[in-house]
This record gives structure tokens, C-alpha cells and sequence, in this order.
């Protein structure tokens, strides 16, 4: 029997056809990409004159920017979706809303190495990509027009990569996104009912019921949503209270890079390199510690949601918000903890 | 500069590229599709016993069921999503909610031609499709257990499209979708406070400026939304205030027909056969006509959404609910008005 459930942060139905229960093998299994050549690839070592100039790096001291040397990179967008430079000029046409398209979008070089994937890198490595995560988003929060830092990865070409070097995004909005704020209002809500965060009884039942857990360390808890929208959905959630990613310690850096680099080692091995999108779900920039927002560091907490792209996302999920995901997640966790990495 | 914009409904921000600017022969362009062999389809006249048994067909009087002279054909859904026996079971397990996958999932068949598409239709033939869709939602609203009956249609295998005969699909099921809920809510929250439909005063705007009309008729305005998600979105909105789709009157019918054919025939004419999706959208069924409900006949109206896919859909769409739109809807509809047809 086929199964409807509810996402508890956003109220979001999800149809789970439990009797199809698709199996790994079940799914399209995409072919390893192409090796890329180095020497045409804009991203790789050497060729740091091919993009515009950096931001930050992670290179030895007294380096020079813009060189050879460095393991994590971060570059303007080329093809920027929004622009930095401006003012918004809100204004009403009629009953519509507009404003100028300020915000920013880098680009953020995840390895030198055209050909490394981001779960092939040591766990130090990986921690380094994530500092790039935190030093980009404290710095752009000072900016004042900025309401939300979106960080996300997109893996592979239907996944929305235009590159296959591996790299990440960065989006900085004066405007917070829709998802975003579905996700703040449910559990402020949640917060003013239960007196409880809903990501703290989220991760309690998680790890009482164990079904749907696929890693977990002293700092950080990956499993299967119960509500996941695609198979193999994968939620990395911090032990720790905390509504802002950038305000991660030394050492959950560590431990998240290590969750990462599991987690994605896994869905690697069990989906043969599917393509793969992540998102860093954490709270809005510019918020007053009073009034609607004065519960956020209690009952908000930032995460991140890695969703492999293995179904197609049809005219109903576009039309209804409603997804039919063909795994349950108490299976593909099960499949998950059982690979070995 | 690009710009934000924003859906006066759900509220939701895009981002508008118009630099950009992307004209229709910037889009990859899709070879027209391979012909189907109709003795291998089973969506075929003639191939009848290859589906399950027919729900409803429009047909001859006296022809019998499953046999070949139809011009539309409802079946079931081989492969269903939800299933129609049962009862619904709700439960909570710890904070998470749950119910039996119960709904109706059904096919109708466009056209007995396997290789017709539904604008190559005649009108009354397309106004034959529309009369399955409004017998099968009248039918299905009578089972209590339905809250909606979602139809739409997948175009294109990338548009999520398992089969290539013109068809579209119709989902009862017993919650109202996330999206459906947020237009609902939007609707009725603007209603509220301005003592106006939101949808009149988008028509109203629209037929005013008259830069984002993609053609017009006595009952119905097709035109590219102010905040479209999609390059080349097309949204098709009654005249006539009315919130429930099976309600539309006989001359209506033929209206929409026509409708539906230029806009489809214009889209394909600009985009050179472009996979879409198309979705209907309506109210729910089971509302009482008072509390919360009770303005709704005058607050919603119900619509079609057309939304080419032109783009994909990657990790910050998925993640953020939010769009970028390389080509803004004043240069789709100028191109989709001078499209002869």
C-alpha cells in the first residue's frame, strides 16, 4: 500500500510508493563522467587567469593571489545572476512587486584538481571548502542589502552544473527564499506550541528509531527524512542548537567535513556517481533578536539536505508541490548503512 | 540589470535576467520527436486490450467499451501512484504524520492518432479532452474521501513523460497539495484586505498593460506572468469568476479549446516543439461553504499553468523555491504575439 506523509517542518505531503520500493540497482545508473582536461578546464591549477579575479583562497601565506598553490578557491560568477553593485529600488507596479536584482554570486573551487571529486578529498580538505562556506557568508552578512546566504552544490549535468569541476555556489539575496521561509515559519510555529525545537524532537526520534539513520558522529546526525521528496534524500543535522552555519566551531568543521565526506562516499557507491544537488539550509541575515524572530536561535537550526537527482521532477511536483518518491527512506538508509566506505 | 520579482499570489521572489534577455533560438532546441509505431502502442486505437479497462470514453452511443472509434479515452493509471481502495488510516508516529495511500490516478488518452499532438487537434476534439476532464473530476468529487483532483499533463520525456502518445494525467487525492494550499491561502489573505479577487486584478493589470498578453478571446486571456518561474510560462485565466474548474459551461469549453490550441500551437511554432507541463489548477474539493472556506467562490479562481521546460531545475531551485528566468515574460509574450498561427 502506498503511502502519504508529511514533511512536520513545512507541511509538505509527500507520496511514498512503499510497494514499488525501488532498489539501487533500479534506478538509471548514470556512467562515469568524462575525464576533464586540465588544460581546458577554467577551474583547474594554472589556469587561475581564467576566471575573474578571487575573492579568498585557502594558500600558503604570502602567496600571490590569483596563482598556482592554493586548495579552495572562491571566484565571482562569470554569469552572474545577480548583480553586487546598485540599489534595490523597491517598488509596487500596479498590484506586482519588483526590485533591482542585487545580491551576490561566487563561485566556490572546491579542489585545484579538475578530476577530484569532493568526497575523494581528505576530511582536512573538505573541512577547508566548508571554511570557504563560513568565511564567504560572515563576510557578505555585513552587507546590509543581503537578507539570505544560499549555499548549494549542483553535481552533474541534469543537476544544474554548467562545469564538472568540482565546485559549489554561493547566492546572497536581498530577499528570503521561499523554501526558507516555509521552514522558519513551521518551526516558530512548532516553537510557540510545543514550547520544544522541532529539529530537537526531529533528531530524538531519528535516533530512537534508528531506521532511517545512515551516519552519525559526536556532531553531526545524516539520515533519511521521513518525508523525503527523493530517493536517497540524505539530512545532515547538527547535535548542537544553533540557527546559523557560519557560527560552527573548529571542531564540528572537522566532524561535519567527516559526515560529508561519508555520506557522499556512500550514495557514490550505492548509486554508481549519481548526480546530486546539496543545499546549506541556515537562517536569514539582518534579523531583530526581538519580536516575530526573538525564538530563531531556539527553535530554528541550520542543516543540510542532499537530494540525488534519479527520478525527473514532473508536471505534478512543478504543478502541486507534491513529490512521489519511489524509495522509502527507511530503505535507502538501510542500503546506505550497509555500504561500506 | 536583473530584477526581482515578485508572484502577487503565493509571494514567491524570481529572478528576472533581463540582461539577458535569452531569445527563443538561444534555447537548446529540441528535435521533433521520433514517430511512434502505433502497433506498439498501447495508447492506440486498436490496442485497447492493452490498457486496463476503460473509465470513461467519448465514443458512439451503443459502441462498446474497449473497442476501437473513441476520440478520448480515461483508464486507469497502470503504474498508480495512490490506490482507490481502502481507507485512509491517518496516524501519527512520534511527531511525524501518516496516512494510507488512497486516491485515484488516471490517464486520459487525447487521441486514439498516436503520432497527434493535442494542439494539432481540432478545436471540438480539444474541447473533447477538456469535457474527460471535467466528467472524471465531477465523478471523483463525489468520494468523500478526496480533498483534490490534481490534472495535468507531461510533455516530453524530460518533462516526465513515460510515454510519448498525447495524454494527461489526473491524481485524486485525499490532502490538498503544498502549492494549491499556498495560491488558496494567498488568495484569501488578499481578499481580506482589499475586498477584491487577487485574479481580477491581475486580468484587469494584464489586459491593461497588454505587454504580457499571449492572446485573448470573449472568455479567456492567455498571457505570461508577471513573475514567471519558466521561460515563456503561459497562464491561461477565465473572464468569468469562478473558483471550480468542472463548472466551466459549454461555451466555455470551446473558448478554452481554442485557447489551449493558439497558445500550444504558438509555443511550439516560437520554441520549435519545446517539452512543457501544463497543470490545472482548481479549488479543492470538501470545503464547507462557510468559516475559513466560505469566500472562496469569490476569492479563487481556477486557472492553467503552462510551463515550458526550456531550463533545468537545480539545487537552487529545488532548495530555495526560487527561479531564475533568463527570459522576462514582456519578451516572451512579444515573441508569442507575433507568432502566426
Amino acid at each position: 500500500m502506498p503511502e502519504l506523509r508529511k514533511d512536520p517542518i513545512v507541511g509538505r505531503w509527500v507520496i511514498m510508493a512503499t510497494e514499488r520500493g525501488k532498489r539501487p540497482s533500479e534506478y538509471l545508473l548514470h556512467p562515469k563522467e568524462d575525464e576533464i582536461d586540465p588544460s581546458k578546464d577554467p577551474f583547474a591549477e594554472g589556469n587561475e587567469h581564467l576566471t575573474p579575479p578571487e575573492i579568498y583562497a585557502d594558500r600558503p601565506l604570502h602567496s600571490k593571489p590569483n596563482t598556482p598553490g592554493w586548495n579552495v578557491r572562491v571566484v565571482p560568477n562569470r554569469f552572474p545572476a545577480l548583480r553586487v553593485e546598485g540599489d534595490l529600488d523597491k517598488e509596487g507596479i500596479g498590484i506586482y512587486d519588483r526590485m533591482n536584482g542585487i545580491g551576490a554570486h561566487e563561485v566556490i573551487i572546491e579542489t585545484p584538481n579538475s578530476n577530484a571529486r569532493l568526497e575523494q578529498l581528505p576530511v582536512e580538505k573538505i573541512a577547508g571548502v566548508l571554511e570557504a562556506y563560513k568565511v564567504r557568508m560572515t563576510d557578505l552578512l555585513r552587507d546590509t542589502r543581503f537578507r539570505y546566504i544560499l549555499i548549494f552544490k549542483n553535481h552533474g549535468r541534469d543537476a544544474g552544473a554548467s562545469l564538472p569541476h568540482a565546485h559549489s555556489q554561493l547566492i546572497a539575496t536581498p530577499v528570503t527564499p521561499n523554501h526558507v521561509r516555509e521552514k522558519l515559519e513551521g518551526a516558530k510555529h512548532y516553537f510557540e506550541y510545543k514550547d520544544r525545537s522541532i529539529f530537537e524532537d526531529i533528531l530524538r526520534q531519528e535516533l530512537r528509531e534508528g531506521t532511517r539513520l545512515v551516519y552519525e558522529n559526536s556532531a553531526f546526525v545524516a539520515f533519511c527524512p521521513f518525508a523525503s521528496r527523493f530517493p536517497f534524500e540524505v539530512t545532515i543535522m547538527p547535535r548542537r542548537q544553533s540557527a546559523d552555519f557560519h557560527q560552527i566551531r573548529e571542531d564540528e568543521k572537522m566532524l561535519l567535513a567527516e559526515t560529508l565526506k561519508i555520506t557522499l562516499q556512500k550514495l557514490a557507491k550505492a548509486l554508481n556517481y549519481p548526480q546530486y544537488n546539496y543545499i546549506l539550509h541556515t537562517a536569514p541575515a539582518r534579523r531583530p533578536r526581538q519580536g516575530y524572530w526573538m525564538t530563531i536561535d531556539m527553535d530554528y537550526r541550520w542543516h543540510i539536505e542532499i537530494l540525488p537527482r534519479l527520478t525527473l521532477i514532473a508536471g505534478f511536483e512543478v504543478g502541486s508541490g507534491f513529490f512521489i518518491n519511489p524509495t522509502p527512506p527507511e530503505d535507502a538508509a538501510k542500503y546506505l548503512r550497509e555500504i561500506v566506505v
